[in-house]
C-alpha cells in the first residue's frame, strides 16, 4: 500500500504535527497509518453506508475494553431525515448531521444493569457516585473510537457531535430513551464530499504532552507558541482567517456563552436519573 | 494476511459473541481484525517496547478527535520499578503493573489551558462545570484507545488501570502533577506471556446495544440470558469457578465494597482544584 512507505509515513507525521515537531521515526502500518489520517469532516455525500458496515463498526466497538466487563454501552442508529433535522437543531444547525446517511448516538445506558437490579432484587450501592458515572461515559468514548477507525478504515469518515448535551433531555425524548442512560456524544458517518474531505489538523508537538517518569511543563510555553504558528498557517489555508491555537482555546474556554447551554447539563442528567456524588 | 479469510472472519466474530449470537456480515481488513481480537492482558515478559514505539502510539492518540481541539490529554510515561511498585499497591497489588515494562498514565490535563488563562489575563468561565470535566475525561479516553489499538497492531498487549482512581491525589503526587489534572487510568503495554495471552473475552448480542430509530430494550432479558450461557462456559475454561454475566454484575455493582474507596473521588478531585459542577 502506498501509505506504507517510508515517504508516506513520513508525510504523515508531518501533517499531523508540522516539519519542526516531528517525533522520533517509529514503526508503522496500515493500523497505524489509518489513525494517523484521521479528520473530522463536515460535509456528506447522500451516499448510503454499504449493507454490513454498522454491523462491523458495533463489533469494533464492543472489541473494545469495557471496565470490569459491564458493557455500559448502547448505540441509536438512525437514518431518519425528521430526526436528524432535529438534532441538527439541537446542535446549533449543524448541516452535516441532516447530510450524513447514518447518524449514531453513543448512550451511556446504566438502564440495562438498573434493570437487572429490580430483576435480581439486588440494590446496588455504586450507582449513584461520579466514579460510576465516569465509568459509563469512558466505556462508551473507548467503544465509539473503536468503531471511527473501522468506519475510517473502510474510506467512511465521521465527526463526534458534543452538541448532543446541549440538550440532553430532548435527545432522551426522541429515541424514547429510558430513565438512567443519556446520548454521551452523536457521529455521523458517511462519505466526505470532496471539499469537505480537508485537511488533517495539526496538534500540539509531542514535548507538549508526553512526559517521563514526571509531569514536566518546562518547555510547554515553546510548544505552544510552535504549535500558534503551525495552527496560523493551518487557519489560512482554510479558513481565510487566520487564528492561532492559543486564540482558539481563549474563545472556545473563555467566555460562558460558548458551552451552549451545557453548564445546565449535570441539572439535566439529574432530572434522567442519574445521581452524580 | 490469515486474519483476513473468510474462515478467520467468522472465528474473530464467534470469539466475541459466541456461535449462537453473530452479526450479520460485514467488511472486512486487517485493521477490523486487530479491534477484533483485542483482549485484556494481565501478564508480561520483561522484554521491553521497541524504540520508537512509544512516539507512534502517541501519535495514534493524538491523531484522534479532540473537542473543538482543546487537546486536554497527558501522558506520563515510566518504566521505573519503585514507581510501578507504589502504582500497583495504589491498584490493589495489580502485579502486572509491576510487570508490564512501560506503564503510560492516561492524564486529564487542565492545567495547561490554565496556564493560557493566566498568560493571557483572560479568565475562562467554562472551566468548573461538569461538561467541561467530562469533555477532558472523553478526549482522554478516545486519545487511549487510539494508542492501544496502535500497540495492538504492533503485536504488543495492553489492560486498562481504572483502579489508579482508588486515589488520585496519591498517583497526583508520585508524578509531580500540577493542579487540575488528573490520571483519568492507567495502561499496561508489553508482550503477553503465554499463560497470560488469554481468549478473546464474549460480548452481549448486537441485538441488545445497537438500537434503530428508537430505544427498544424488548429483547434484553432475553439477550441477556443468552449472554449469561456464553459467559459460564468461559468462566468454566478459564477461571475453573463458573459464573454467569448477570452475577459478575450483581458482585460488581451490588455492595459498597467493590468500588475500592472510589465513592471518594470526587471529594479527591476538589482537593485537586476541579470543580464539577
Amino acid at each position: 500500500m502506498d501509505s506504507l512507505t517510508p515517504n508516506a509515513r513520513r508525510t504523515a507525521l508531518q501533517n499531523r504535527y508540522g516539519a519542526a515537531g516531528l517525533p522520533a521515526e517509529g514503526p508503522w502500518n496500515d493500523v497505524i497509518a489509518t489513525m494517523l489520517d484521521h479528520r473530522s469532516v463536515r460535509g456528506y455525500k447522500p451516499d448510503p453506508i454499504p449493507d454490513g458496515t454498522l454491523e462491523t463498526m458495533i463489533a469494533a466497538a464492543q472489541s473494545a475494553a469495557t471496565s470490569s466487563n459491564m458493557q455500559w454501552t448502547s448505540v441509536i442508529a438512525t437514518t431518519d431525515p425528521a430526526k436528524k433535522k432535529i438534532l441538527a437543531e439541537i446542535a446549533g444547525n449543524q448541516k452535516h448531521i441532516e447530510q450524513c446517511p447514518l447518524f449514531l448516538c453513543w448512550v451511556a445506558d446504566m438502564n440495562r444493569h438498573v434493570t437487572i437490579s429490580a430483576a435480581e432484587q439486588v440494590e446496588f450501592e455504586t450507582m449513584p457516585w461520579l466514579e460510576t458515572f465516569m465509568v459509563a461515559c469512558i466505556d462508551v468514548a473507548l467503544a465509539a473510537q473503536n468503531a471511527v477507525v473501522a468506519a475510517e478504515s473502510l474510506g467512511l469518515r465521521t465527526v463526534y457531535i458534543g452538541a448532543m448535551r446541549n440538550d440532553p433531555e430532548k435527545v432522551a425524548r426522541l429515541f424514547n430513551l429510558p430513565k438512567q442512560s443519556f446520548v454521551v456524544f452523536g457521529l455521523c458517518v458517511g462519505y466526505a464530499t470532496e471539499k469537505a474531505e480537508g485537511e488533517v489538523k495539526p496538534r500540539l508537538a509531542q514535548g507538549a504532552i508526553l512526559h517521563r517518569e514526571r509531569y514536566d511543563d518546562s518547555t510547554a510555553h515553546d510548544e505552544r507558541k510552535a504549535h500558534d504558528e503551525v495552527m496560523t498557517h493551518f487557519s489560512a489555508r482554510h479558513e481565510l482567517q487566520a487564528s492561532t491555537w492559543t486564540q482558539r482555546v481563549l474563545n472556545r474556554l473563555g467566555p460562558m456563552k460558548s458551552m451552549n447551554g451545557r453548564e445546565r447539563m449535570r441539572a439535566a442528567l439529574g432530572r434522567l436519573g442519574f445521581e452524580i456524588r
